[in-house]
């Protein structure tokens, strides 16, 4: 269960040490992730090349990896990030983008799961299906399924590979491979803005980069999105607004508003 | 002339069947793109690496290129989605940015167009005179002439090429070489815009996946596309808001609106 | 000091005369640079593969460079078109963004100044310090210094290269190595949206195209755009509505706006 006196440590942490999250991701979101980190309180970098990724990961409290738009040379430059950050305890964060849509996609998750190491697996139901093997039927990069479908396959992924994996969906789903922790915080509009989930993994680099704990460090950033995407929700008029509203939500977010969001009986 | 009651039920079948639009274009715009497409109940995906193109082209309805950042990886990626489709009968929808503006974009339009065999073609009056050679003082990405001055050259490059032409200004025209289609709507706030024009031809791509006609579907996109920016721009201040509004315009954008504002008589 | 009708003068010749400004600029701003040239008046391209720079900067007023997610192509088109520019007097900008970051950020800033001779460089206080080897303490690609620490850095650097020199911080500082003007426009929640420097740096390619002192040039852009923040904070409430405020502010921005806001004493 996620608590909200300590969502509001990790968000004040965030606030007040500003960790580095080091994003190599995809050309869509890049201008999202960044603004919603900096919303938040943290410092993101967005830097790709081969040439200097182990520098940039060297400074950084977190290493997010996204395979949204990827290509060989940015696959080598994320296998590269992950290995060094993971020799140097950086927490490092997977965003799988439409595995199981295309082979190509399914061997690069293979790879980097299995050299990089990721700490933490973000992705839609149909995506984590696809990364357990159980299914292959992603079409593009949105999920075919609830979150509740791959709740085994989560389960599993996290023991065979140590990690953490958050399903993001109605309700969100965060397990260890044991514990799993719901998150019913969000709102049905998010779905239709691009770069929602994106933005949670990027979210959740931030988390990594003040908590310790993995899988308190993916609950709680799950946490202030689904509250942020509720506030931001209240005034948006369609997807359009909802993107600007949820940065300013980011921005606006408090222990107050966390409070006051996490003892309100939720409307389903 | 645009009808109505076939723009909607256009619409109201990318609703229910959220046709995937698989989409090689350029870095300014693709949120944009997959945004606009999201919003108006479309699925998109955008994916450029050679390895995959083919096997994310096979799950789509629809494919978009679009050359505005181009470079040569990028270029042989589009040709080889856009041989796939064609042998599978996706269609495939071009935007040559900034044909005219130098040799290189000529070329690539040239071998795009003859290799690729694009279903529709769309761009502005400037962009349509450089690919049909009337014309080549393309100044970087926007147009120096008014959409009639192109309207025989997108008539004969229609003709040549088998493809429906579109030619994006205060008043589109529509033409497969014989027949051509105006459509009066839209605002001239979208014009300060980066990306309506791309933003444009991927919502072709949405209809394109839902009406096996193309003339219809391209015209049915351009009306849509203009009435949600006569929406936005009644509450937009400015081109910030604009681009907001568009999107929250796609998502809210039903059969009332379509009728009440195609029904209007055009203030000019 | 900034003067208000010399501000007002330039901003008129963006609206009449619409310069074409080439940017070679990273992925994250992109799309917010080409709506913020587009907003103000001016007429963004982005155009970077090898094959065709030098044919587009040859049609451009100003060149603007922009590190950010800089890989070796990239490097390698900025450098032809800094040097196709020189040739042909086009003002060149670099946004050295990083500097000091990594040893690949800084053996490339080294490159395109000494090969590529900017007229003009933009960086926040780390970045200058960083350029003028006076510290290598970036952490990313924000600020760890006032930008008053690196006063004396600019003026360095301005004089070895012979460029205009500007400090981005609260108080912004423009030199040609000798003089210093400062501009005391602007919003502390500019800094809260991701690529403002950048656009910063693009705005300055289009007071360039149509100023032909640099440090003027310079200066009023930087007028403009803290003046536009001041404005779009008004009614921003976080960095999500800033972000599309402020391009409506470029937009709106005309000669009562500047002598207004010029002549009002400044809250400190």
């Amino acid at each position: 269960m996620i608590q909200a006196p300590y969502v509001i440590k990790d968000l004040e942490a965030i606030r007040k040490t500003s960790p580095l999250v080091h994003n190599i991701t995809n050309y869509v979101v890049m201008n999202n992730t960044a603004n919603a980190l900096l919303s938040l309180g943290a410092s993101p970098v967005m830097a790709h090349a081969k040439e200097e990724v182990q520098d940039m990961v060297k400074l950084a409290q977190a290493l997010v990896i996204n395979i949204g738009t990827l290509s060989p040379k940015w696959v080598d430059a994320m296998e590269a990030a992950m290995v060094y950050a993971k020799q140097h305890n950086i927490p490092i964060i997977l965003d799988p983008v439409g595995a199981g849509a295309t082979p190509y996609r399914n061997e690069v998750c293979e790879r980097l799961i299995t050299q990089g190491k990721p700490d933490i697996i973000r992705g839609n139901a149909s995506e984590i299906l696809a990364l357990n093997k159980v299914s292959h039927d992603t079409r593009g990069v949105d999920s075919m399924h609830e979150s509740t479908d791959a709740l085994d396959a989560a389960r599993e992924l996290a023991a065979a590979h140590q990690a953490v994996v958050v399903i993001s969906g109605v309700t969100d789903f965060i397990t260890d491979g044991n514990l799993v922790i719901s998150n019913p915080y969000g709102h049905p509009l998010m779905a239709k803005v691009t770069g929602m989930g994106c933005t949670a993994t990027a979210i959740i680099g931030a988390f990594s980069g003040v908590n310790p704990n993995r899988t308190l460090a993916a609950a709680h950033a799950m946490a202030v999105m689904g509250i942020c995407g509720d506030m931001a929700a209240e005034t948006a008029e369609g997807p359009g607004t909802l993107q600007m509203y949820m940065l300013d939500a980011l921005f606006q977010i408090d222990a107050d508003e966390i409070e006051h969001r996490m003892l309100q009986p939720l409307m389903v």
